[in-house]
């Protein structure tokens, strides 16, 4: 009998379904796509996408209370998101009209409980990272090899275990005459950048920094949990920019750090919101009474021990600056880091954040002040679909582990060497 | 290029080191051995054992601590003990003149920090185990494949992801003639039964129940900290079993369960200890007062809040009966479980609880009467060291997940089906 590693890595090309959920925890992406080769030499083509809610209070759990999980929900949560991610897959093969066993693999990313790429810590002052969803569980209920944990062998090799997808970046968008910039605006924002004509060791990618994260915690303070975003950008296109406060925000030590680097909830989550809102009186005019404004009729004071009181359309201006400081990190960053390296023609935006006119019309705005021949353009301009990356991306990985060929970018995860990241689980 | 898999796999014997810690988190065995084939056709030579201690505070935190660990705790624990289980691996291979080049895998068991095979949760109502030792970390930081994280492929199959080790003991001990129980005494006493010429579908495997937890917690509560076990059993011989609340321990419906069944800390641990001590009282003569003992010089009464105040030489009575409970349902269980299936001829025992002639000698007696013409044996009667056994059996494991052969006694566990268990990293 032939095992269903050697298997698949004997065919020419392979249907795998990647699986992906992010730091939001909205549900489980499904990707089925083939995969023809292997590294450099791979092409891919997308079949489907199906996706997964989450029941509600598993996404509370992963979001709201994430910090605080003990170890018995760790574990269960473990075999529990393994369960739900195996459904996503069957979910996905069932609407695409195959059956599992034409499946070559699942390559899963798992859902990351938390991520800690520094040793900052007393008793084990180790780095870490973790994602559950088991591939065990994966692979048994789906009876499909399962591939997945990316993350851990990079950083085993010193690396920040992410970001991963700019590998999948170069397999799909590298280009002989220009130079592309894949800008991703998640909760976090992130590039990669492909010079003309590059190989893998040319890439670069790293977190500019925020994306959505502090606008999305900041929408759920200040409108007392009645908003969970600003879609659209509505209430950046309403407020005024604080230049001032703007340019205090952007003196945060992380964008002039140089990359490899990566951050995440830990720097630019709930607690980042609320120094804001601590600090944003200070730079106001009119100072902390205007952040706290005047309570009347129409703006009644919320009872003690509840949200920051914010007066009507007030934070509209914080909204417009948190909302400029990505605009402004990610253009910084290109002028910092991607521009000394090689040209920019082309910037391929993704992710929810290219959703929001805010960030294109800023992008383009800033762009054409510092390179004045760039196009913005979106994945689906390049034939991907967006909502198909991240889960291709692991698709992608998946595919070159069955390889046994190193998928990791050292340039980008500060790796000592590359490796062939990712755990096997049999059927 | 060949893959370390199919290098692996080719090979007519690969050198395998299993690596073990238990419950009790002393440290991490590895042992070196040679095998030969797969499945039922496999022979292993042991080539060396080596051991390397946990440092204590990480000792302190998996047992003292352990229920209590939070999700970043968890996280760094997979990293740190996966480089120390990394290091013990190493530190195998130079005690035994080879070099990594050399090895073909390594296989892990980790260090379990929780088993919950039920499903008893409000919001997460999912059986599942974690073990911690992350298998890519091991294989990047010793660069050699590693396999490890057995236990959810069989549970995620219905199975209790335990036993594991009755795999091992099929292919080491199984005799054409002989039925042979396999007696292992740790913090639990667990059994496999292999009946003569038997395939592995007549092999029976479960935990008889407690082996020295009980006795160790409270030889640790009972002396206030100063013995953490009954060195020798002394303590036990020293005192009177009470057959009264010997007999009233023996109604827990544990033991009246059907195999397969499996039980550990959450069961039989220090809460368990602690109802033992508040129920002994009312079968002692004297009762309550008779446990709370005369305060004098000799014995002054702790202050208050402390572990309970244990009168001079009173506790050797609960030790006696707590160690002749392990005696007694593990005879029950033969007399219930194994010999309505088959005779035994010899019993094999092994486990830290070998160690202690109260139980060696309780075993004797009670077997003699049960069914005369027995023999009692250790693992080293059979050519296997007893240390190593564990560590030995995980690699046996190891061995046929290379091979992709299923790897579970379905008998043992209660799994669906048998299923090749592990998961491997690419070093």
């Amino acid at each position: 009998m032939v095992d269903p590693l050697t298997k698949a890595r004997r065919k020419e090309s392979r249907l795998i379904i990647g699986l992906m959920s992010g730091t939001s925890a909205d549900g489980v992406d499904a990707c089925l796509c083939e995969i023809a080769g292997f590294g450099a030499k791979s092409s891919v083509q997308i079949k489907h996408l199906a996706s997964l809610d989450y029941p509600l209070p598993i996404k509370t759990l992963l979001t709201d209370t994430i910090a605080n999980l003990n170890v018995e929900q760790v574990a269960r949560l473990n075999f529990l998101i393994g369960r739900i991610f195996a459904a996503a897959a069957l979910k996905c093969i069932e609407e695409a009209d195959y059956t599992p066993a034409e499946i070559d693999a699942i390559a899963s990313h798992g859902q990351t409980l938390i991520h800690l790429p520094n040793a900052d810590h007393d008793l084990l002052p180790v780095p870490t990272t973790l994602q559950v969803g088991d591939i065990s569980v994966i692979a048994q209920l789906t009876r499909i090899l399962t591939i997945g944990d990316f993350r851990p062998a990079d950083m085993a090799q010193g690396g920040q275990g992410a970001p991963l997808v700019p590998y999948a970046d170069f397999l799909l968008f590298r280009d002989p005459k220009l130079g592309r910039v894949v800008q991703n605006i998640g909760g976090i924002a992130n590039l990669t950048y492909l010079p003309p004509a590059c190989t893998q060791e040319d890439v670069i990618a790293f977190d500019t920094g925020p994306g959505n994260m502090i606008i999305d915690a900041l929408a759920k303070i200040l409108t007392q949990g009645k908003a969970s975003m600003d879609t659209d950008g509505k209430l950046a296109f309403s407020g005024t920019v604080n230049r001032q406060f703007l340019s205090h925000l952007m003196l945060d030590e992380y964008y002039a750090t140089p990359p490899p680097k990566s951050t995440g909830r830990e720097m630019f989550g709930v607690q980042y919101a609320r120094k804001i809102l601590d600090e944003y009186g200070q730079f106001a005019p009119g100072g902390r009474e205007r952040l706290e404004g005047r309570e009347s009729p129409e703006n009644p004071k919320p009872p003690a021990g509840e949200e920051p009181w914010d007066p009507a359309g007030h934070f509209r201006d914080i909204i417009a600056t948190v909302s400029e400081l990505t605009v402004q990190t990610i253009v910084s960053s290109y002028k910092s880091w991607v521009l000394p390296k090689g040209p920019i023609h082309e910037v391929i935006l993704g992710g929810g954040g290219a959703q929001n006119p805010y960030f294109v019309q800023g992008l383009k705005r800033e762009l054409s002040l510092a390179s004045p021949d760039v196009r913005v353009l979106t994945h689906k301009d390049l034939g991907i679909s967006d909502k198909a990356k991240e889960a291709l991306a692991f698709a992608i990985l998946g595919n070159d582990l069955i390889g046994c060929i190193a998928n990791n970018i050292p340039n980008a995860t500060g790796a000592a060497k590359p490796v062939a990241m990712g755990k096997l689980a049999f059927p």
